[in-house]
């Protein structure tokens, strides 16, 4: 195991009804007032914009509002949510929505207290400061409720790239199951599916000795796999959303990855993906990391033997491990499907004829130098190779 | 999934060589004058004291001593803290040791805030303020260097009880498993029981539907099974110890064991144990585990059978459950004893004839009116069969 340090000092508020409390924490944690950032409709039409706004209300905090964030969220509002905040003197974001909203109130709450261009955290600046923030989350999916990352889309040149710090992980989190039952089924799979993937990403490393962070991975993705197929038949089922909830915050604050090699290879293929056609991240991913996982398995056949024994209950076959690494790829893919995931480029409305531009921008854009490194280090070559299995 | 609130600020420096970083971290969270507080003999012997002294000299932080900490800590030396602090205007304490000294920490830091006898939060009274604490942990069991919890006994009527609250939570803790390589075998395989006893108690709940916390319970526990033996067979092993720290943490800081009732009446009845005999308390919980599983097992035989066949590898016997969760009872029992543990009362060096005393302890002491209450309500009658079947 490696040598690590690790905070998470969110609060969160798990369960029925808890947004009604959201007020309560804003205070709590100092704010005055408040910037609510959401996305479009499905806040307003469902009253929960109204119930939260209340919620303010009562406890006599002044606030004012920014919706219109678009799922791969962009720099241009984000530009704006800086002016607004620095213009009404605003000293605490509320986010109300997923991983998208809760992602630009991040880039907005460190670019309110900087003096450059909020870019320069997204292009390699550890964010330092930034003001505080509070989530309610709407889906189960980014775990940025609990993270120290936001991943935000430059519309010139469109790239999407990330940012990390420990101050922009939220104050408190509002984790309401509840709220996520009106899901549309295919945004419930593209979270489910988002989940693995930061599983995934955290499982596949080159450090050795990392017993607990692997069973730990292994308990999420089994909760995963259980919990997907419940919700997708039933939408309405709150406890298969609860765990997915509590699930998808943990694969992603990091308590389970710490002291681990991490790949994210996976997400960087895809987000040239989700900056091209604006397809659903999770979507993406589903297409991405079978495609990722057949081209990389043989740098550590016994990892992905171990992730389809333990995970995916495959029979280990002793005189020929890759069998079983593969079997468990496969397993996957079936899985994908089954939840009603895309399987390859044409199901998620990608080009073949893109590939050239996607591997550019993958290897060259925004600061790269023609790779990238994880658990295998991809260049030019390997990442068309990998685009091209995905058609 | 019950509604929950779950809140863990404890930043954590966790590897080889952190306690070097003590002095930054006591800054960092606002320490200006801090009473280093320890056990005996081995972290003076081992110099890791006077390496701690040194990192608060370099930071220039003032500092006093108050060692003398015993196992099962005693309110004797917290009411001496309590006075020290005041009188010295402490403000940051720091613990070096393992949970006993974590713990009497803890009481110090809320006592010396409070005008009342620190006693009241040890009889039910949430503590809501203390000096804020940081650790440097030399054990891997109690878990305490991440949770709110702290334990006492009272050497007035010898009653070992437990208080809690965010405030005792500490700031920071130094998790370097090297630091644990000296310990004797005995206290090695006590700690990993102590931890697996912390699962046990998780998992032992009446609550349905969770899933993603039965599953991330599992997943430390087969961790511990893994790593318990080879840090049995080679005490050097770091990454043997590095596992099992994180593992421990992990097990109660509870992250895992969130929204879902628990048990802790196994901790309930040996604390009775470790009271009256001042034996090491995993000692006696490998000693009251098996004991209690044994007696309540069948108010829930598929949650016994699932922890057999999950964590201990037991075949599921579809015709007859219960001998599978039986199996898995006695699979855990063998574990114990195969890492050094003791199984019965004489071994623990403790009496049946004592046990019209320990039961009443338990299920009067200080306060309680007959019996205790986890997964199963346990009366006095109860607690006595429990208590033989330990002899």
């Amino acid at each position: 195991m490696e040598n690590f340090t690790f905070y998470s000092p969110t609060f969160f508020a798990f369960g029925k009804d808890t947004e009604k409390d959201a007020g309560k924490y804003v205070k709590r944690f100092g704010g005055t007032k408040v910037m609510i950032h959401y996305g479009g409709g499905s806040v307003v039409k469902s009253g929960l914009l109204d119930r939260v706004k209340k919620s303010l209300e009562n406890e006599k905090i002044e606030y004012v509002e920014l919706g219109g964030v678009k799922p791969n969220p962009r720099s241009g509002l984000v530009y704006e949510g800086i002016e607004l905040c620095k213009k009404e003197n605003i000293d605490f974001i509320l986010a109300v929505g997923g991983g998208s909203v809760i992602d630009s109130s991040k880039a907005i709450a460190a670019g309110a207290v900087y003096d450059g261009d909020f870019w320069d955290f997204y292009s390699g600046k550890w964010i330092e400061n930034a003001l505080p923030i509070g989530t309610i989350l709407t889906i189960a999916a980014a775990g940025s409720e609990g993270s120290p990352d936001s991943v935000i889309t430059k519309e010139e040149g469109m790239f999407k790239r990330g940012a990390s710090g420990n101050a922009i992980r939220p104050k408190f989190s509002i984790l309401n199951p509840a709220l996520t039952q009106t899901l549309p089924a295919y945004q419930t799979a593209a979270g489910v599916t988002d989940i693995l993937a930061h599983l995934h990403e955290r499982y596949l490393t080159n450090s050795k000795e990392v017993e607990v962070t692997d069973r730990l991975i292994e308990g999420l993705m089994l909760t995963m796999i259980h919990e997907g197929p419940r919700v997708i038949a039933d939408p309405n089922n709150y406890d298969a959303r609860a765990n997915i909830m509590w699930a998808g915050m943990m694969a992603h604050n990091n308590a389970v990855g710490v002291g681990r090699s991490q790949d994210w290879n996976s997400h960087n293929i895809e987000h040239e993906l989700s900056a091209l056609y604006d397809c659903t991240h999770g979507a993406g991913l589903a297409v991405t990391m079978p495609a990722v996982f057949k081209y990389v398995y043989k740098h550590d056949v016994m990892r992905f033997a171990k992730l389809a024994v333990r995970v995916w209950g495959c029979q280990m076959d002793f005189d020929n491990p890759e069998a079983t690494a593969l079997a468990g790829i496969a397993a996957l893919e079936n899985y994908l499907k089954s939840i009603g995931m895309p399987g390859n480029f044409q199901e998620l409305g990608a080009k073949k004829e893109d590939i050239p531009t996607l591997v550019k921008m993958l290897c060259y854009g925004d600061g790269r130098t023609g790779s990238i490194s994880g658990f295998v280090t991809l260049n030019e070559e390997d990442c068309t190779k990998i685009y091209n299995l995905m058609v």
